[in-house]
This record gives C-alpha cells, sequence and structure tokens, in this order.
C-alpha cells in the first residue's frame, strides 16, 4: 500500500510555452493521472535560464532552479521531461538522465534526428524508456501509432506535412495568389514563422522529423546530411496557378518510402491532387498520410505545433512512462526498437511524374527543342499548357508540362542539357508530384 | 530466465476474416512481438462453428475446437479475443473470460453498446484488462487515442464518419448523381453493403460506435435506444445537387458533444461544408474529427472496416494486453475508466443550422407561408433557392433553404404547422448543418 502512494517524481529542463502548457495539464488532471498510474505524479524541479522571468501559475516557485544537477544528479527524480530544444546543452543532459537510469521524454526532433541510434542505444543497454510522441507533429499521436496501433504491420509509406510554417505559407499564396515573401510576412505577423525563418522554408525541421519517422517505420537511421532536402522558397504565386490548372495543389512534404531493402527519404514541395485528403490540409496544420501493407491508407491530422496540443502529446508521454515505471515493466519498450541499417536510395534513381515550368524566349520550335530533349531522354509528356503568347509583349513566355514517370536522374540530364540553350531565357521550375 | 521465455497463451472466439487476417499477423511478425512483450505469443485454440470449413494458412488445424470450454475454462489461457460478433453468446463467453482472469480484446461494438458499464465494471473489479480499439474505426487507432494521446486532456466534440456503407453510398450519389437505391445496389455488389443493409444504412451501427466513443471521451454511457438516429434511406440525389449548391456535402455522422453537465449524441446526415476534411473523405473510409480544449481540432482517417486493417487494431491490443499481463501491469488500464453519469441532451433542446427542402405546389403566397411559419418560431431564413418554376409542367416544384442557428424543437414546431398546409406536396426534408 505505501509503494502504491509514493509519487512518481518529476524534473522538467525548460520552461517555454510547451514546459508551461504541461505544468498547466498536470495540474489540471491530477486525479486522472493518479488513478492511471496508481501514484500521484509530482513536480519536483524545473530548470530555467532566468529566475527572475515571470511563470504560468501552474508553476511553483519552489521548483525553479537553474542549476541542471538537481535534476540530473538526484536519485529520486523518476522521469525527466527534455524540453529546451537544440543540440547542446540537450544532448549532454539526456544521456545524463539516462546513465542516471531516468525515464526520458522529449520533444527534441533535432537531438533524435542528429543522435537517436545512440540514445535508443544508451536507452536500450540502460534498461531505461525514452519517449518523444511531440517531436513530431505537436498533437497527432503518430509516434504512438507507429510504435503501438502498427506495431503488427509493415508501413510501406509516408507522406507527411510536417512543417506548419511551409503548409501556412504555401496555403496563404494558393488561396489569395500571394507572392511567397509576402505570404512569409502574414505568417510572421501571425506567428506561425520565425523572424528568421529558414529552419522551417528550407525544409531541414521537415528533414529532421522523417529522419525520426523512418526510424520508427523502418526501423533505420538515415544521416540528415544525405536526406535529399528542398524548401519552398522557389515557388512562385503563378506555380499554384498553373498546379490549380492541371488538378493539383502545392504541399512541402516529407517522404519515407520502403523499397524492399533501401529507403528512399526526401524533403520538398509538390503537387499532390486537388482531390487528396493532403490537398485539403491548409493553413499552419500538419497531416501524415501513412500506407501500411494491412492496414491500408491512414491520415493523421491537426496543429503540428502550438504550445497546448504539444503539452498533450509531451503529457501523454509522461503518463505512460510514469506507469511503466510504477509497473516495474520500463525499459521493455525499447527493446522492440532496434535499428538497423538500410541504404538509402539515391535521388537520381527515384521515379516520378513531373511538373516543368519553362520560361523561354517566344520564338518558333522552342517547344519542339524541350520536347525533343525530354524525348531523348525517354520522357514524354503527358499535358501541356503554353501561356502568354497572346501578350502584346515580346519578353519570356511560359511553356508548362505535366511529364509521364520519368526517373530522376534523365530528368536532371535532360534540364541540364537544355539549360545552355538560348531559348531558355530563366531557370526552369521543377515540382516532382506525389500521388500518396 | 524462465519466465521470460513462458508463452503468453492466446485463444480466438471466432475465425472469420478477421480473425484469419489476426493468426495471418500474428505468425508474420512473431519475432517482432516477442522482443516487444519479452515472450512468445502462443495461439492455442480458436473456437468455430463448424471444424469443416476451410482455414487460412496461418490457422493451424490443432487449435480448432467447437467446444468454449476449452479456451474459457483452461486457466493456461492468458487472452481471450473475441471476434464472434452479435449479442449472445459472445457475451456470455466474454464474461466469463474475464471472471477467468483472462485479459480481454474485443472488436465487438454492439456489445460495448449495450453492456459496456458492466463489462468494464466487471473487468475493473476482477483487475483484469479489456481493450476494444477495433470496435471503431477498423484500423483507425481511435480507441488508443482518445484513452491514451489524450489522457491530459478534455474532449469537446467528436465528429465521426464511421460508417463505411453509409459513406459509400452518399458518396457515389454525390459523386454520380445516382439516386440511393442505385447507389445501395452498386455497394452491395462492390462488397461494401450487406444484403441485409439495414443496420448500417438506418444508423445502428453509427449509433453503437458513438456509443462506445462516448463512454472514452466523455466518461458517461448512454443507452442505445436513448440516442436519436437517423439512416440515410431519405436522401435524395437532388438533396445532394441542392447541398453542393450551398457549398456543403452530405455525410452521415456520428456527433459527440460536450454540453458542460451533459451529452449531446446523435447520428444523422448532415451538410458539412465542402471545404472541410472530412467532406472529403470519400469511398467506404471512415474518419473522426475530434476537439480536444488544448489539442485543438484534429482528424484521424482511414479504413474503417476490412479484414485486415481491423485485424491490425486487434493486433495492437493482443500485444498491448501480453506486454501487460507478462510485466504484471494488468488490470492498471482499467482504473482510468470510471463510468459517470451524465445526462443527455433532449434531441429538442439542441441548436443548428438547417437546410429544408419544401416540395411545394407552384401558387403565390406558397414562400411567404413557409417564412411565415419559421419567423412565427424565431427561425431566419440565410439563403434559398426556388427551382422548376421555369418548367413547362405544373407539378410540384422545390423550395430549398438554409436558416440561421435555431432551437430543434422550434423547427419541429414550425414544420408540423406546414405540414398540413395545402401547398405542401409531399413531406419535407430537414438535415442539419454541422461544422465541426
Amino acid at each position: 500500500m505505501s509503494k502504491a502512494t509514493e509519487p512518481i517524481r518529476i524534473g522538467l529542463l525548460g520552461c517555454g510555452t510547451v514546459g508551461g502548457g504541461v505544468l498547466r495539464l498536470l495540474a489540471e488532471h491530477a486525479d486522472t493521472f493518479r488513478s492511471r498510474v496508481g501514484a500521484p505524479l509530482s513536480v519536483e524541479r524545473v530548470l530555467v535560464r532566468d529566475t527572475g522571468k515571470p511563470r504560468v501559475e501552474a508553476c511553483d516557485s519552489a521548483w525553479v532552479t537553474t542549476d541542471p544537477s538537481t535534476i540530473l544528479e538526484d536519485p529520486s527524480i523518476d522521469i525527466v521531461v527534455e524540453l529546451m530544444g537544440g543540440e547542446e546543452p540537450a544532448h549532454g543532459y539526456l544521456r545524463r538522465a539516462i546513465e542516471g537510469r531516468k525515464s526520458v521524454v522529449t520533444a527534441n526532433k533535432l537531438l533524435l534526428a542528429r543522435h537517436g541510434p545512440k540514445i535508443i542505444d544508451l536507452a536500450s543497454a540502460t534498461g531505461v524508456d525514452l519517449a518523444f510522441e511531440a517531436s513530431v507533429g505537436g498533437g497527432i499521436p503518430i509516434i504512438r501509432t507507429l510504435r503501438e496501433a502498427l506495431a503488427g504491420d509493415s508501413i510501406e509509406s509516408i507522406y507527411g506535412i510536417v512543417n506548419g510554417t511551409c503548409n501556412y505559407v504555401l496555403s496563404r499564396m494558393h488561396e489569395e495568389g500571394l507572392p511567397f515573401a509576402e505570404a512569409l510576412r502574414e505568417a510572421q505577423r501571425e506567428g506561425y514563422a520565425e523572424a528568421d525563418p529558414s529552419l522551417d522554408i528550407d525544409g531541414l525541421d521537415a528533414a529532421h522529423k522523417i529522419a525520426v519517422l523512418a526510424m520508427l517505420a523502418f526501423g533505420t537511421h538515415i544521416d540528415l546530411e544525405r536526406i535529399p532536402t528542398e524548401g519552398i522558397r522557389p515557388i512562385e504565386a503563378i506555380d499554384h496557378l498553373f498546379a490549380e490548372r492541371f488538378g493539383f495543389v502545392i504541399k512541402h512534404l516529407a517522404i519515407g518510402l520502403d523499397r524492399e531493402g533501401s529507403v528512399e527519404l526526401r524533403v520538398h514541395p509538390a503537387l499532390v491532387p486537388q482531390e487528396s485528403l493532403l490537398a485539403h490540409v491548409g493553413s499552419a496544420k500538419n497531416a501524415i498520410f501513412l500506407e501500411g501493407r494491412a492496414l491500408g491508407p491512414s491520415l493523421l491530422s491537426g496543429q503540428g505545433a502550438g504550445a497546448m496540443p504539444t503539452a498533450v502529446s509531451v503529457v501523454a508521454d509522461i503518463v505512460d512512462l510514469a506507469q511503466r515505471r510504477r509497473t516495474g515493466s520500463n525499459g521493455l519498450s525499447m527493446r522492440s526498437l532496434r535499428l538497423g541499417e538500410k541504404p538509402l536510395l539515391p535521388l537520381g534513381e527515384i521515379r516520378s511524374r513531373y511538373y516543368l515550368r519553362f520560361t523561354v524566349h517566344d520564338r518558333p520550335g522552342v517547344l519542339a527543342q524541350i520536347a525533343g530533349q525530354l524525348g531523348e531522354e525517354g520522357i514524354s509528356i503527358e499535358q501541356m499548357i503554353q501561356d502568354g503568347q497572346a501578350s502584346a509583349s515580346s519578353g519570356p513566355v511560359s511553356i508548362v508540362l505535366i511529364t509521364h514517370e520519368a526517373r530522376e536522374e534523365s530528368m536532371s540530364r535532360a534540364l541540364e542539357n537544355l539549360a545552355s540553350s538560348e531559348s531558355i531565357a530563366a531557370p526552369t521550375r521543377l515540382l516532382r508530384i506525389e500521388e500518396p
């Protein structure tokens, strides 16, 4: 009976907006958690940088500390919740926590993308649980779904809208015809983009997330540097218009595909069919489409970021790990997270349909030249729109194509050969077409 | 060490297509499950009605039995998986299994909708786990999401497309303009509807499912008989056309709303905005939209039925309960499933916008009469389409309205008063407008 009332002790590393949300939810639902875990959850300490900063009401000032060792070295702390973000000192703290046999909850996708295998190995060797639902997709329970709900299935494909900033910017360009720069400024005004938005709009954040998802879905870790990653800066308002005329919407996707023995991971903007669910995931929302061999197609969508949705995921992890600690089943969950080695399919070897927007000088024979170069590489054209000829000006015009499926390598070669042509007035825009 | 290799023993009640899928997945992923559970999963017995019937390859003929007591009374069986469906004998078997301290997995929504509280009480009192992911939404992990991922949140609303047959029929009517009877025949041909489809298309199946979801989301059980339930038989092709002109799509919804102290549960076709994700859930797919106080809006979509998707959910439950048995943490999960009493908000008291299609004799003053009756009940009209006047025939014409929000009671009264009017040529079609 005394064991039943011994609380599970929690230390928080970092107390920004998500941390504040976690403390609020832990306080609000304390009774539910106590009955679920069989013991109360007790926050003991909260590591902050600046003790003078005002905190949320749920944060007891007695908990606040600037000394990490009061959490990491205190043997009475059961669960460490890392919400600092960034690589260091978070990485070092996490390792110390695991070495100290504490269960660990983290929302740090960068850390997992860079050091996932080593952290998982350490946790597994130490017999410690590690949970990271909030690292991908904010409040969307994608990690839980991959690890638990689909334990009896094999994942064939993942197509994720995992960066809210990109989705917001692209959605506004699509809906309002805004130029990229203006849509981005609006995103910054609305709090959907950072002052320095490059981590988001250049695709790195999405690359971190697909690296984490690939560990769970395909049991393999691919170095971040090797994941082909493109952002959304080159997309122009006119691309949205052409995409729409062909029946597509432009979305920024993180893609993972099981290619029997190898995996295909890539991050880039793509055209998705207007009638697909992904096309209708608007604003800063996230969505993850996945297909399991037995499950078939499935979609999870929701708030990809934001303090409270993310806090819901962190708290679900805390309750889970608390339950495992309470019953002595901690460490078990790491058994099934053994990572193997699967080669990454080189980008040149992928196959896709393509959207190509050529900006050309309007002179006879230019279409024949484009078609000829594509034809030489075995790429055939499915649809074509040639615009701007009726215009009085003699400036460059657009030729926009949808191709049948082709190999990326052949496509790159064809575009390279065309690039030097005098008919081509500006770099050609290439977008892949994805049909999840 | 010897404890680690002691298998977790499983008995299946029923071995139709889902059961066959479960056996296949258990065989295919045996190694994954062994490392995850820390013990092998061993199927010991499979209860069938007819031993002569051919079984899937994964079903060892030595397992097959027609005697339920070889599973229910065998103390070595750890987990009973009920896939028989129907009320009896499934209910009796389930209780015997729980009384015999076996963990229980069931996909039986009817059983849970009718006897959920008693079964949960029994499991709780006996310290036995009960899992039922496959009872709602086939392969969609909605139960897990409500119980675990959202443990730290409060659910405000659920809008579910939970019946694949209804969604298939409505989708085909919408896409192809088919009449109801023809869309239903097509669904039957394609295997999306039973020979006797009434359980699905009259809304009962969806009512079972919302009753189960309400237990988890709102902690209350509402008798099936009390859940206002309407099916899709009265919907005509012309309703889809009018809905589209107003910017909506007709979907069959199971709705659950937290009304501070009471709950609103109902099952009926409804107009949802074309731009909502739910509007784009086509074919026989299912989707559950939910809104949590902290989480915000979220959608889970996928195959709502089918042998393999459902089997994935059943197997996830088996692995879960096996892990809990192995670590001695079984029983714990039932602690948080305490059901309270929350009154059901009477249908008359709900508020909604409405779609009304009147079939009237085309004579002067008829619109004034309709508007007058609605006005008397304080219901104001937002949009109106009057069709068919240009037609040469003097047959009845349609007047279709979208109203502002009104109380259902007032609406019923207005329609009742109008029903006796000589201008009204056929019963008026009422559909609620839902904007999740």
